[in-house]
């Protein structure tokens, strides 16, 4: 990385880090610039405005989610093994506290920019459908590999998929409840049995 | 109702309307005056203070929520067509737009607030905390009943039929997949038919 792109990075991490937590409200250029010791000119010279920047730490979320789960996935052979990493992974990714301390980024944002119309909620929602994608296409290739049953709506499973991961942030991070992880896990190998050929 | 109480109810129903699109970053007091044509003095007559009107929206909102649901779910036999109605209605308050524009509050808020400690945040996991439990006694009851089978574990269940509803928002409000209720309708079919005795 050249010394741009590393203080870019920089950038983005607190920005993310704190977005967490406090949502895009929660963040502004000088806020930043005050954080990290910069000049806020230096700042603009990287994101030329406050939507910019938001539109940057939704790329970099999706750039580092996808290394962080897609990599480890592809390792495992195609179909239901390649699922449940999948589960694993993304679990573990809304547990990383250092860079996310408030969970998963996209989860916090979801409900605040929904109803906020413009660039950055249809990038969110974009960024969110691809993933969407990402777990039908998965369960389809498991039903491929006869490992799901040939019946089965993948859609369905990933919307339940991904209710059974919203559901664990409201009950973890809301509720607190330490049981939390655990009837995710429950929930999750529930609808793997119901889906099994 | 006395004029007091017609005014205070008056302003509790815009500050819904707008949190739940905009979260509560979105309203003030100022704001609420100018909307309602009211002083601010006179607003302030009412809620001495931000945290004390948005502690009051989350009680108006909890009593709104239980008469819309707990009415007509009493009037069911107890056990499983309690359940199933307790989710029906649910289901309807998510979509009663005239009050809930931004769709149901307390899931508006509870990505925002979940990181932020403090009374509101507080007291927002507390009604949620006895919405969560009166989904366990629901299920509890379904057991009892000898509707739903006696090794149902009916903590699992609540988490789960949480999940399920989380996702329609997520599904629905964010993404605009016009086949989320329809996937929240068979995602809870399915709990029910795996929980049933």
């Amino acid at each position: 990385m050249s010394k741009g792109q590393q203080t870019r990075s920089t950038i983005l991490s607190e920005a993310m880090r704190t977005a967490s937590v406090e949502g895009f409200q929660g963040i502004s250029i000088g806020m930043l610039a005050d954080r990290l010791g910069m000049s806020k000119s230096g700042l603009f010279a990287h994101f030329g405005s406050k939507e910019e920047l938001e539109k940057a730490v939704l790329d970099e979320t999706a750039k580092r989610f996808m290394d962080a789960i897609w990599t480890p996935v592809r390792r495992e052979p195609r179909g239901r093994p390649r699922v449940e990493a999948l589960f694993r992974h993304w679990l573990d990714w809304t547990q990383q506290n250092d860079q996310l301390p408030g969970g998963c980024l996209f989860v916090a944002l979801a409900a605040d920019l929904d109803d906020k119309p413009g660039p950055v909620r249809d990038q969110l929602a974009d960024l969110q459908r691809q993933w969407d994608a990402m777990l039908v296409r998965s369960a389809r290739i498991a039903m491929e590999e006869g490992h799901f049953r040939a019946d089965l709506d993948p859609r369905q499973f990933a919307y339940e998929m991904q209710g059974i991961v919203l559901g664990l942030n409201f009950y973890r991070r809301l509720l607190q409840d330490p049981a939390a992880i655990r009837r995710a896990e429950d929930a999750f190998a529930a609808l793997l049995e119901r889906s099994a050929a």
